[in-house]
């Protein structure tokens, strides 16, 4: 890991919590799984969409944090195309996508694994620390 | 409650492994509060983001299914002004904003429940089934 | 007009060359119009997206601006509910939602003169240069 | 050009007006270019981020209905890096990301043409007609 990633992440109780596993990481990058469980559904029986989206902002963090800065998100926003169902194995790749002075883009694409069907855009916004 | 939605919050299996609580409904509203556990910190030590557009989100579930047509979100942007510290009681207020044809814009503001400060604003896009 | 946005306004070269007129401005928020022409529609004979979001954009730096310190947007959303036709006067209304240290964020709605039908819902990020 | 866009763009008086010109097109993908002329400044003068928009909205356009599909804008999300100053050329690169169904992501990135720096991160959310 890069960007001293690993104590965030090792302290990171929230993704903990939802089950994500790191699959790999690097500058600018990482990606992030994350299995639905029974209790992560919403009431239509589908993935939570905040929940989806929590999936993306972990791997975003991980992403914008490599580059040894501390770096917060200002915002995100992120469009569902396909609902994750229950067992599904989600996976979220985070890319960088453009920075300026302390400002930086970042993608992130969600797929489910067993398909690579993409369920969901996130495109995060962060701001480093000084 | 209205639109039918006392059943689909009774399901949302998400919402209540987070504790959420239900404030109040109404047509075209919904209010939702969320207290921050230890388990819902990211590695600053302050509420993962997604978390946070969790408890929005359900507020707008809420409020965009309150008119008794099945309706999903297509995406929503959040924007983070104040981090949620362990403890802290979130106060998630949605309301319905613009419609057309099946389509709906809805803003929800969650406020630190103590002092009213405003820790995110969040535009959920919703989309009414047929 | 507050906050010297008289300078900032009477020097906007693209607003002028849009036909936009201020309505109206004080702290926080700002309304400005404009009438949809015939070199404004796009290949499908209604108004360009991009110069609707324009003016919105217009009110939003006057609302942002209305502080007394230079404000700049970092970005924008925005939504289309109806499309905008040749002769319509459009009504971008502009208000302050929430701000947090240098950041805001403003709310624009768009409206169509004759009815008060919304046409676009718009949501813009602000950042104060020191 | 695909998708029967020759005409779309011939029509498009408002890009005409600002001065467009169409790079190139393919099946989900269109590069359009324009120079920052005097009356496209805003009151700091410098190009006005609706103006930058419009033209990532242009290039949207043209790769969205490259599929032979009537296909229309329902929003976007725009983030400002580096501003256009005066006789600066943009271009406007967009490219489809995800779909699903009548929906669909598209990306446009606006660099400046002489050096390539990102001025816009531009993220466009279209729904096809029936």
């Amino acid at each position: 890991m890069t960007g001293g990633t690993e104590r965030m992440w090792a302290d990171d109780a929230a993704s903990r919590m939802l089950g994500m596993r790191l699959v790999e990481q690097s500058a600018g990058h990482a990606v992030v799984s994350m299995v639905v469980r029974d209790d992560m559904l919403n009431g239509y029986g589908i993935c939570h969409g905040g929940l989806v989206a929590a999936l993306a902002d972990s791997a975003f963090a991980l992403a914008c944090n490599s580059h040894g800065v501390v770096t917060v998100a200002s915002g995100f926003d992120v469009s569902f195309l396909e609902p994750g169902r229950p067992g599904d194995e989600l996976v979220a790749a985070a890319r960088e996508v453009s920075s300026r002075g302390r400002s930086g883009i970042y993608d992130v694409t969600v797929r489910r694994a067993a398909d690579h069907v993409v369920l969901a855009e996130f495109r995060g916004r962060s701001r480093a620390l000084r």
